[in-house]
Formats: C-alpha cells, sequence, structure tokens
C-alpha cells in the first residue's frame, strides 16, 4: 500500500520503518522537512530506511492508501488541517493520545469520557475515515508485539467497517493477533482513557514494554 | 479476619460469600436491614451463608480487621458517612467505581483523571487507610479470578503500606496472582478510567467473563 505517516518522531519512526520493512511505499509528513531532517536521530534512522520519502504535510497525503495519524495530540488538529483536503476518503489510522502536560507528571487527558481526539479529528475531516486503534502501547510493540513473546489484545474502534478491516489486516501483518473491535468512534473514548492506567502501570513496572492481554473467561470462548 | 463488608448488591454479595468461604467473619452492611433480608434475591444468598450477619451501616465497621467499599458509586459517599468514625483506623477496601448513568450509557465517569472516588474517600474518611482494588473486573472475577483458567492482573493503590500488603494478602488468598502495587492512592485515578475500556470491551465481547493481563516483555520480567 501507499502509506502516509503524519509525524516524525519516535512513534512515526517506528511505525513507518516497520511499514517499510513490510514493503509498503511509505512517506513520512512534518512540518519542516529539512528541520527534521537536520536533526541526528532523524538521519541516523533514515540511513537505514532510505526507501522512505519525507515530506511537508500539505500534499503529503495525496494519493495514498491509508494516513496514520502518529502526532503528538497536542498537535494533531493543527497538523492534519495542514494535510488538509488530502484526507478527504482517505483511511485515517489515529494513533493518538490526548496528553495534557501542562499539569505536570503524570500528563491528564485534555478530552475524555464525553468526546475524545478520535472525535475530534473525525469532527474536523468528516470525509476522513478515521479508525482509533493502536495507542494502547508504547511505539515497539504497536509494531512488533510478538516481541513480548505471548499474545496480546489491541483495539480498534471507527464508523467504517472497510476502513476498520483494512487497519485490522495491517496490524494482523504486524504481528497482531487478538483485535478487538470495540465499535464505533465514539468507542475511541476507552482506550484513550486507558492511557491513564497505562502511564501508572509504566511507573509502577520500571518501563513500557507490556501490552495487556484480554483473558476470556470460558462464558466468552469461541 | 473480622470483615464488614459495605453494600449488598451483587458485588457486596459475591465478595462476603466469599470471605465467608475463607473462614472470615463477616458482616454485610445495609442501610435498611429488615428491607434487604426481606429481598427474594437477598434472602436467597443468605441461606447459602447463614453465618453472615446483616446490620445497618451504622456500627458496622466497629472492630473490624477490614472494612470493603462494595457500594454503589453514586451513594458511597453518604453510606460511608453513615459508618462514620467508626471507620477511623480501619484499611478500607475500595472496590466502588464512579459511574455517571444519569447520561445514558454508557456510563460517564462523575470523578476522573484530576480526582478519583478513591481519592473523595480519603478525604471524607482521613483517618480511614484506603486501599483501592478490584474494581476492574466484575464481581465473579474479583473473588474467583482463577475462573478464567489464565493467569490476570490486579491493581492496588493507596498511601497507606501495611494497609496494602493487607490487601495483598487477601487478594492472594482469593486467587490473584499478579497483584501490582501502583503506588499511592492518586494512582486509582488509573483503574478508575479504565472502567471506560472495560464497558466498551465488555460490549464488544458481549459479557464482562474477562480480565486483563499486564503481559511484560523481556526488559521488565524477574
Amino acid at each position: 500500500m501507499k502509506i502516509t505517516v503524519l509525524g516524525t518522531g519516535g512513534v512515526g519512526r517506528a511505525v513507518a520503518g516497520r511499514l517499510d520493512d513490510l514493503g509498503h511505499d511509505v512517506t513520512m509528513a512534518t512540518r519542516d522537512p529539512a528541520a527534521t531532517a537536520a536533526r541526528d536521530e532523524h538521519a541516523a534512522w533514515a540511513d537505514t530506511h532510505p526507501g522512505v520519502r519525507l515530506a511537508a504535510f500539505a500534499g503529503s497525503a495525496a494519493g495514498a492508501d491509508l494516513v496514520v495519524n502518529a502526532l503528538g495530540g497536542d498537535v494533531v488538529l493543527a497538523n492534519l488541517a495542514l494535510v488538509g483536503d488530502d484526507l478527504d476518503g482517505r483511511v485515517l489510522l489515529d494513533l493518538s493520545n490526548p496528553l495534557d502536560h501542562s499539569q505536570g507528571f503524570p500528563p491528564r487527558l485534555f478530552v475524555k469520557d464525553d468526546d475524545s481526539l478520535a472525535e475530534q479529528v473525525q469532527r474536523a475531516h468528516p470525509r476522513a475515515r478515521v479508525v482509533k486503534s493502536l495507542n494502547t502501547m508504547n511505539n515497539a510493540l504497536m509494531v512488533d508485539p510478538a516481541s513480548l513473546g505471548e499474545d496480546t489484545s489491541v483495539f480498534v474502534s471507527g464508523d467504517d467497517a472497510e476502513a476498520k478491516a483494512t487497519v485490522t489486516d495491517l496490524l494482523r501483518s504486524m504481528g497482531h493477533t487478538d483485535v478487538i473491535d470495540l465499535g464505533g468512534l465514539e468507542t475511541a473514548r476507552g482506550p484513550e482513557m486507558f492511557l491513564a492506567l497505562w502511564i501508572r502501570t509504566a511507573v509502577a513496572l520500571g518501563g513500557s514494554d507490556f501490552n495487556i492481554k484480554v483473558v476470556r473467561g470460558p462464558s466468552l470462548r469461541d
């Protein structure tokens, strides 16, 4: 697939690199490509992924089969606005979390419970086919959950069934075996609010190399 | 131990019954014991647990080694006020969730993110030794997680280390093998906000017979 990854931070690099390894045609988009390219950590990563293009947000999603929102939560809406109408009709996989770091640690959520960042994205881009997923784990596990050595779970939320099927296939290609379809995009409030527990669990365990497995009892097994 | 379970709903019955089976000296407390005793579902349950006393809130916690808050979230503070000063110095295991059903389904949380119900309880009863736990699963799994056939995880939060140790021992006696100490009582915000995901997962799976297992990667294993 032709995939555009919005964001060049740790999440963007992890996802773009993995999709490149899987043989997809990958473009990474950022606000200022020259500035991003000049950063040591980006340059070191780019050397290992010469096939991944770097582009400005505007125009980056034209012709993409899938767009991945790997932007920091606080800049999602502003940067998606720069991508603009090219998002219309695209499957938009939203990995972001509405973290508000302004009050110190642990961060709060700037939207929750009666709304979600995923729904805000959908309202700002009503013709995009938004699917929320993968925001419940660190970026290394997003793209390689098998490294845990045990099957774990990932959630998908979205109003477009075909878009969810596309994302589910992509998740499985990265090693996700238990993909739980929560339902419409409203259900993204659940995985986003899970961050409050994820962060505190990471502190308690001393690292983020963990994911949750939804263990079903006898009455819920296939 | 001498244990008082506050609340006679499904959670209260499950916990009181299990603690009775484990040999503890159990009292259940409710607003109107005569009215509770007259209810068919309580009477049927009570027949199988003749050793469990039924009492009014006032006085029910006097002399208890442990008090379990199994009240509905919306009545927790009002009913704990009826228990009153007898909570002073007691380990108070809080299982409740701040569910607000006033907006329909799924419920919202009436406190979250910058506060929690557990912290509200602690502020209302500053000399109680509040420990949050078990609120992340249904009542059958709270008291018998082994029924899942696989180890899963449970969280504890609290400011009193000795109280957390008492609760942790109790959890292990009921079959919980992976007890994750999240830290101080502030961390209860995490498990309480998890309810937003728990509810949506229950809808997606068609039932609540599930729990999460925190699967650690190689870097976090003992």
